[in-house]
């Protein structure tokens, strides 16, 4: 028998279980003021981003993260030109939102400039040169702070943070407060997508409070969902706007809007939008159990 | 720091990749003729059946997986009567039968009567007592034999094996051959499910060849999804028929079924099927790149 | 590449360092009032006793851990006729004491009953019969209560205890007031040894504090080492008396003390004596560095 | 709970054992014409070189394995000049034999280059500046090639090598054909020490057929040990020579050599040298049992 790898990446998502990632290689690993910073190439999943110990996108897949978490709030907006993306380093986001010509302005706000730095640098097939378009506007900033004081409106929100762990940069970005910021600074029929935790029964402790919150400042809240396989789990996703519901949206309107786009999809499409947006009835009727609402005073924190 | 959990079920899904799960108690440990089995109870999935290392199905999650598995055919025939059953030693299978009125016969077929013992005695969650069912017959054999001699037919046959592992007990019954023989077995208007392999795109190297086996077949067949939190992946399902597609069934339509069915479901409702049939654009466009076709001369076999 | 093993007991000697044991088989798994037990058939080593989720000893190697701890006490001793026992749950000392003709009486005091009846049942290669032994007297208490309340002095005193875990039963079993109880047991000219932790030099937390606080009791105090393979590590026993000292035995006078034993050894002989006594330079200095003393109000706890 | 360590270096000793070491940083990864590379730190043993998935030596303790490799042949030579070192790369072996006032010259053959330089830059504690000696030449070649070809002879030579692993370096550095090579390249006074394999009762399957084709070829063959704790096994060491005996030279001559040395000694004394030539009996006798020569045709592999 051939001698196992060597060196793994391990993963735990609680003290009972983990995911062991065999590692060729290890690119960079430090820490910035915020977070730990680890770059490494998997056999499996290829290059890797690891922020705190937890894989944030993998070369192999992070279009299905990032397409689905840019394209149903703006095919939904039948005009977004002004965009504000909170978080999203690795520049993938902004490369999705490049791809719409209505798009007049991105305004990027990520409280890590090294991390962005660092994903420049080695992650060149995640942000494809987005970094230069012209129309984006790279703020380094902590994201509530910039937003309490921040003037503009936009069509289009997109939250691309990490967890909420213990002692991370982003667990006020959770709350009640902050999605009330978000709220006025939406223009009136702007729309809102952020990524939200697993959406598996296994780890159903962080998006149904999230998504709670959410309902106590939208209208239309809903949950959408996507396989991410570098994190062995299915991912959950939520839209909310006033008035816009991806739930009424064709499959065909989709595809129409996708097809104007420049630049193809390979994740997105209108069986895939129908398919996100209809939730197992054991996930439906678990959200319901759950009652929590995060606020400043309770935030929530994941293991 | 609390010591961590001193004894580990490590599954491997490739030499590059593993899952690991603490295990609080280990119930039992054997071998059969056929497989080597292994009841463990786990923290995070409760008590799980493990055959040849491979985790089958949980306490925790195993009524999705059945749930998936039976009802999309059941739902779709119009009146079930007579079930095959191939494989399916837990006995869920058979209580997801047992809620439909119409059923009058139910055939299982399960080479390994040691298992299907097993699961009798440390499995009380899964059966329900299905085993004692009036229409059922148990019946232990080789199911390629059964079958070849085998002069009844049925509405519904479900395929519930262990993958095809090299020197497993099933790897002759995922083959063009083997499904020639049950298209033969199924009435006229009869539908055909089975577990198919993980639809994730870090391991699509099973369902493709089953599904491009089956559309030699079938008149219509279809890849649906569901995830199972202790696969730790996403699952896939297939379902083939001569004129019955799920696709063509409505929400609605799926939840009148469901209520007139004896005993409640957590997964499968009319949401549910909506979304486990729309596949996203990657697996698709993975599907229709796999041209592979398995026969009893060149067999399938996984990690 | 065939599947690497699915169970393995990982035992963990700090945060930053384990050892993995594949599993053949889970024997028993259960807990007594006092600690957690496990008896597992790992391919390395055989069947193992692990409690608190540390391996205590395995069939392939227990001979040198038991005889290490018994034969330098009772070679030095000029006529061993009254032995007491501490802990030895697993009846291997009592197996090399019953090989002494000059044994009248053997006390052995062990606080755990339930693992005594488990050793007596699942690790036989261990006691062989010893626990029928007529000499021997097994008694079930806290040696610490026993030993003040006890009127009998003995010739030689051997303490086989588990580790002073955080919470486990032997936490107060280590420390001065207890050495000096264990002084006055012993008869003039007794011998006391014990096992003491590792002595590798990464592991050197629990040896030298042990060894000071015997200094503090005793005249003469004898570090010496054997290496366990199933522990990973070189592992520490101390020799305690007054005025006998191994140091001084000759080589000849070992092998000529073993060969008019009843029953062979296997580790120990006069080489390996003069062996275990000759401690490398970089472990006595590092002792002579540790200046810690184990009291009632100070215990010492290992990871 | 905090969160376990993320990076594990996992080195196998067998498919059913292994060691993890938890990485604090991965400082180089590489491969050379002949070997994989790594250098990492590690939280316990600090920075470790790890050829083709084995730890070589860690900062920790690198000491003992060197000081164990060079001190009894140099010590038991009354006049050492001039010494042969086979592999060595680190610089830590003729860091160790600059401490000799008497040597006048010392050739290293290494086959790798790359590691070499490796070394020089990444481990400095290791050769403190040793590769700038003057009496230092270092030559890249095989060494049996060299050997074969080669005209001098010396006082000592020091086999540092790695293990024969299948398709490593090293596998024709430990048949008898090599050893009547050293033979013939020693002066008649001569001494030859090397690194043998591990001599744990459980990894016993190198050490004993090296240390049968060592007496083949020399008069005095004797296995010493050492336990080094990034190994997590007692380690073997085999001296051989015609007619220089360690077992006769006294506590207080190594001593009073080792005083006279230039540099202090951290591992080894002559209460040291008692010990590690003094095997328990069980390695005797198992070493007794082993009977395997290794020639060219019948190399040695370890797993």
């Amino acid at each position: 028998m051939a001698a196992p790898e060597w060196n793994w990446f391990i993963e735990y998502s609680s003290p009972h279980q983990a995911h062991m990632h065999a590692v060729e290689k290890y690119i960079y690993q430090g820490s910035t003021p915020y977070q730990q910073v680890q770059i490494v190439d998997t056999y499996t999943f290829g290059r890797c981003l690891i922020l705190d110990g937890k894989i944030q996108s993998s070369a192999f897949d992070e279009y299905i993260y990032h397409e689905a978490l840019v394209h149903p709030p703006m095919i939904i907006h039948p005009d977004p030109r002004r965009v504000l993306v909170i978080g999203g380093g690795e520049g993938a986001v902004t490369r999705e939102l490049a791809k719409y010509p209505s798009v007049e302005k991105i305004v990027m706000v990520d409280i890590d400039e090294q991390v962005v730095k660092l994903c420049r640098e080695y992650l060149p097939t995640w942000h494809q040169g987005s970094f230069d378009d012209d129309r984006l506007e790279v703020i380094f900033a902590d994201a509530r702070e910039f937003l309490e004081n921040c003037q503009t409106s936009f069509d289009v929100i997109i939250s691309d943070l990490t967890e909420p762990v213990g002692n991370g940069p982003s667990y006020l970005l959770f709350t009640r407060e902050f999605y009330s910021i978000l709220n006025e600074r939406l223009d009136k029929g702007g729309v809102l997508s952020l990524q939200a935790g697993s959406l598996s029964m296994a780890l159903l402790d962080v998006h149904p409070p999230i998504r709670n919150t959410l309902d106590s400042c939208f209208e239309i809240v809903r949950s959408y969902q996507a396989f991410i396989p570098c994190f062995d789990t299915i991912w959950g996703f939520i839209l909310a706007s006033h008035g816009k519901d991806p739930l009424s949206v064709t499959r065909s309107k989709v595809d129409t809007e996708i097809e104007s786009l420049k630049g193809k999809l390979k994740f997105y499409d209108g069986e895939t939008h129908q398919g996100v947006f209809a939730l197992p009835r054991n996930v439906k009727e678990a959200m319901q159990r759950d009652r929590r609402i995060i606020e400043d005073g309770r935030p929530l924190t994941v293991y």
